[in-house]
């Protein structure tokens, strides 16, 4: 079923997706060479593209034509990547067990600059929009993205986090980008503010899909899916909604079990195992993915208002396929 | 006279100046205390607020009316603030012997993420001008300074650094940025290309002037004055003009001496007065001076075409103070 509703967004996109590709390696043209390199490893390592192809069928959605939305749409990969270098040393810096991420290969000061190179380059891109609403939504995506960075840094290694905060963090570190993607299609077409507001709140309920499913993926993906060992979460001390869930399920004496193996300091595959099966036992499982549904559902339905076309199909299928992946 | 000229700055710009700093405090009011904390840190600790003043009076000259060059012109101390938490960073890590920079209170992560905000609160109040312009102007001192500074790192701790090579390294690292606080000025009032050019060539002239003047200070201030030791740069690594251009003019064993000075790893006061007196020899001070004169002169006669009004006459002393200040 999943395969199926990949290869059918994959057929459908595939014209835009390889433009997409060429018009991200043709605007990555700085005269360092270094920045390139960098930019390039993450760049081309074979992202799927959802926020530049969420820009641009909310764009055709809203009747846009006047035939830049493929170059537009860029400026959401590029601030994708330059969040994703920030994190990286945000992550770097803490991590656990003198593990280093195996994507970091440059010091942090050349993952920084790269990041700010390659912001500079989504604004340069902006900014022939002519449209400054999508410069504030810009600004409020990279200000709500530092903001829950922090955030969740502070909130590291804490075992009291409640669904609350996890949900404003979430929303935070993915939800804003992938709404700001959707609204800005919108404005980039000039359509009324109902129509904004409701591409906007599909991009909102897509993003915390998204992120629930991945949060998921980190306790029921094998490795070879996930390219990582499972429960990497748990072991940077980010508690995520299976576990925050499960918790406040749970009975005492597992309760303190768990949090005893959430704070290990040491890798035991045993305990690992254990404890998914008590995230399936508490239903931290089935709860995130109801409420991941939930707002697939939701995402779906702000897209009623719009007539029936090829890039409301697309978006009704990538919101389905948010949390039906497997990676 | 610097003592002087610096005086009736002060006096001319005295009611902007208490505006900027009230504006700067109204804004920077995120949910993450920890982010005002940093952010102050930096913001209040005394800034001269050279990229505002030069934004408002630029502006004024062009005949701007409109009541918001205050509130606009802190794009550019905000953006100042933010490339300079980033540098942090950057120096940081390439820190010898061990030193780490006196104002580095806080992690790297933390550091770059609320430069990340710094940079988004300068863009939300770009959008706010309407003009696509200024966000254009913003890409490009973001990517120049990126660029600059990934390359000064590369070029570190190298002792062949050519002239030019410096030239373009500062140009990216100061000039770039109160270039565009002054061009950006100029795109707020709507005035022709003409004036923007000149105002944009104002700016870039009275930038690589006063990065000469710093580059200088480096050796000729007091560890008083500088509020740091003197040749910091040096121990840095970095070559500046007056090594540069004096190294060029020695002779084959001085030039041998210079360099190994510069190289050493011990810091060594004899060694340093000694290295002092031969800036002096070879006339790499002198010479720096003459550059940065150069360059003010330069800055003024941009401002030829403009009538006399009290914008640009404190436009034309802060041009003067840009190389006669002390610190």
């Amino acid at each position: 079923m999943t395969k199926g509703l990949k290869q059918k967004i994959r057929e459908q996109v595939a014209p835009d997706f390889e433009k997409i590709e060429v018009a991200l390696e043709y605007h990555l043209n700085p005269n360092v060479e270094l920045v390139r390199e960098i930019a390039s490893h993450l760049l081309f390592s074979g992202g799927k593209r959802l926020r530049p192809l969420l820009m641009i069928h909310s764009a055709r959605l809203c009747g846009y034509n006047n035939g830049f939305e493929i170059e537009f749409s860029l400026i959401f990969e590029y601030l994708h990547a330059a969040t994703l270098l920030h994190d990286d040393v945000v992550d770097e810096a803490d991590i656990r067990r003198g593990k280093k991420a195996a994507h970091t290969k440059w010091s942090a000061p050349k993952v920084v600059l790269t990041g700010d190179f390659l912001l500079a380059l989504s604004l340069d891109i902006a900014a022939k929009t002519k449209e400054p609403d999508i410069i504030s939504v810009i600004a409020k995506i990279t200000r709500d993205m530092a903001q829950g960075e922090i955030d969740q840094l502070e909130k590291k290694g804490k075992l009291d986090l409640s669904e609350k905060k996890y949900l404003k963090i979430i929303e935070r570190k993915t939800a804003v980008l992938i709404q700001g993607a959707c609204q800005s299609g919108a404005i980039l077409a000039k359509t009324n503010k109902e129509k904004e507001d409701a591409l906007s709140q599909y991009g909102f309920h897509l993003g915390m899909a998204f992120q629930m499913a991945d949060d998921l993926l980190d306790y029921t993906a094998s490795a070879k899916d996930l390219g990582k060992n499972p429960g990497a979460d748990m072991r940077e001390g980010k508690l995520t909604l299976p576990l925050i869930h499960s918790l406040s399920n749970a009975s005492l004496k597992d309760k303190d079990w768990m949090q005893d193996a959430i704070a290990a300091t040491e890798f035991n595959p045993d305990q690992f195992r254990k404890l998914k099966e008590k995230l399936f036992i508490y239903k931290g499982i089935e709860y995130t993915k109801n409420r991941a549904q939930d707002h697939v559902q939701k995402a779906k339905v702000c897209l009623d208002g719009f007539d029936d076309c090829p890039s409301k199909q697309i978006l009704c299928l990538i919101a389905d396929y948010s949390v039906e992946r497997k990676v």
